[in-house]
Order: C-alpha cells, then structure tokens, then sequence
C-alpha cells in the first residue's frame, strides 16, 4: 500500500506501530483525524506529549496515579497485609470491577519474558520483596496470566519469598461461570475437575 | 472504567475518540505508547501535528498529495477524460490495486449525509462540475459506497450533470467472485441476476 504522501505516511506508520492496528485501520484513523480542526489535532498530540512527563507512579504499588501514593494504597479500609500481584493497571480495574477484593496491588509491569528481553530485573519485583522482608505481609496472590511467561514470573517470586512465613495463593482456573461445558478447553476443564471444590462452597 | 490519572484519561479519552476505537482498546494502545522513551513519543505526537500542517490536496482531483497536482492526474498516459468519483483515498488504493482502470480519479472527501450535517456544499463537487463543464470530460464513473447515501451523492451529481453529453456509468454490484452462492445476501443476488451478463463477457 503505497501512500501518495510522505507526511501521511509518516502519521500511517507511527499508528500502525500500536498493538493490533494494522496499516489499513491506521489509515482509517488518520483519515478522521485529518478532517479535525488543528486546534482538535494539538490537544491530541499534547496529550501524549504531556502523558510521558505528567503520569508518575504510586511509591508503594507501582500503579499508575497522579499522587505520590495511589488511592487504593492510601485506603485505611483496605486489608494492606493482603497482596495482589498483577501485570498492569488493566488487571487492577478487572478486579476491582468484582467488588470481590479487599486488599492492595502490587503492579510488577509486565512479566517474565527472556524472548522479549524483559528479566527480573525489568520489573517492579523488588519492592514487593522490600514489603515481604519488612514482614508486614500476610498474603501473597499471584493474578498473572495464565501463560508460560506468567507462570515463570509467579515461580520467581514464589522462591524468593518462600524464607518468610507467608501464605502465597493464586486465582483460582476453571470453566466461566455461564459456559456451557462443552466449550471449555481441555486444559481448562482438567483443571476444574482435579480442583473439585465442595459444592457448599458454592452457596458463599 | 475510572482510572486513576487524569492525564492517563486525557490520552485514553483522545485515542477513543478516534473511529472504531473503545475506551479499553484506546487504554491498550495508551499502556504500550507509555513504554516508549519521551523521544519515541515526540515522534509519534510531531507527526500528527505535521500531518495537518503539510499535507495538500491535489488541485484537479482532490486526492491527499505532497505536490500541486497528484501522480495519477500528472500521469500523461492516464486517459484524464474517463474519471472515477470515489469518497477517499482508500478507494483510489483499493482500485489502483486492481491495476484494471487507466482513467483519472475524483475524490469527493464524503457523501451527502444529511443525519451527519454533510451536504454538497461540504463536498468537493463543485470542481468536478466545472471540469464537466469545460467539456474535457467523456465518461463518469461512480464508485461510492453502495449506501443510500452513496445513492444519493451519485443522484445529485447525475442531476447535475445530465445537461451535458457524458456517459455515466457505476460499479457492477453482484456475486463476490470467489464466494459461494448461498451466502451472498439477498439484494446482491437479485441484482446479479436482474443485471446477468452475456457468458462471453465472462472470457475477458
């Protein structure tokens, strides 16, 4: 797809280098932008300028926030020895969606990933050691993706945190609540049937 | 879906403003431009800043070029007195991909919608009519949107050019080439066999 302009292409190429946006739907989108005002094009193109400079992150969870500590971190009402530990802030707002979770995050931003030149030591991990050191840690939750990459992220910490007394679970895997059974995958349905749960449970 | 930066909102809310694009797609693609270093990003913001500032129009077509007049119009073995009128750009790239069209192109910028506030006068119609006018034009081909508002674009500059001697012609809707009978709809398939072809035509 050759573009009859160079400054058109330039925009074309810089959105199509976004997650899941190929060329076509880049040109869509620049296609509606330029019948924007310039006025309405600054504001966009501050945005993202002012993004980089303005957005920090909690000092206590590594969460995206305006503030020196986020909200959920700042809460007294939250059980602060309970730790979830996610990938992004995504992760937090699906859970908190739940209104099933009383405690606090730690937000690792990303994880394990040697194929993609991401270590340990590219991720916020060492804080959370600095909290479970500190003994101020009762539970560790691991709500990682349930990938190679995730699993490797949560036997990672797993063992560095294993010294301290600390009770480390994960979410729970099984079939979606709602899903006709026959659509479950394989993996997924093995699972749910080795950790059978006690049907009483099912009344909470 | 609240998040906890304003100027992550700014981002996320400009980004999901754009066609097609939700407010938890525009997050994804907010987080993955937020790994980028502050150079990256002055890139991506400077070319949509750019954009609208340096990229023209060609002054006989109206299709987005980086010159006065486009390479399809300045092309002398085009046959500049067959023109297409098509809606944008894309359009012009999805012909020129056929490599079955020799002739110019019009580039309209829309379709009168009245539900949108797009009338005529919004379009780039008045040129076309001028060159219509100056009896340089032998053959108009309509290649908008099969829509009714495609319908009536094509209606209103049929109307308007009818006074002159000019063939006009339009796409051919029918079967998708390729596709299996039954699941083209309804409308197409009537209008293949109302329209059906001598078998001979099919040899070409």
């Amino acid at each position: 797809m050759e573009l009859p302009s160079k400054y058109l292409n330039n925009v074309v190429e810089q959105f199509a280098s976004l997650p899941s946006i190929g060329k076509r739907s880049a040109l869509r989108l620049v296609l509606s932008l330029l019948k924007r005002s310039p006025e309405e094009l600054d504001v966009f193109s501050n945005a993202i300028i002012e993004m980089k400079d303005k957005i920090s992150y909690c000092s206590s969870c590594g969460n995206i926030s305006d503030y020196e500590t986020c909200s959920i971190c700042a809460n007294p009402s939250r059980e602060h020895e309970t730790i979830c530990v996610v990938e992004d802030i995504r992760d937090i707002l699906a859970i908190e969606a739940t209104a099933s979770y009383r405690g606090i995050y730690h937000v690792l931003g990303g994880v394990i990933s040697p194929m993609d030149g991401q270590g340990p030591e590219d991720l916020n991990i060492k804080p959370l050691l600095e909290k479970v050191a500190q003994g101020n840690v009762k539970e560790i939750i691991f709500a990682l993706s349930s990938t190679m990459e995730g699993d490797t992220t949560n036997f990672y910490i797993f063992k560095k945190i294993a010294p301290y007394n600390i009770v480390v679970t994960t979410l729970s895997r099984g079939v979606s609540v709602g899903t006709e059974l026959h659509y479950a995958d394989e993996l997924t349905l093995g699972r749910s049937i080795l950790q059978r749960l006690p049907f009483e449970s099912t009344f909470k």
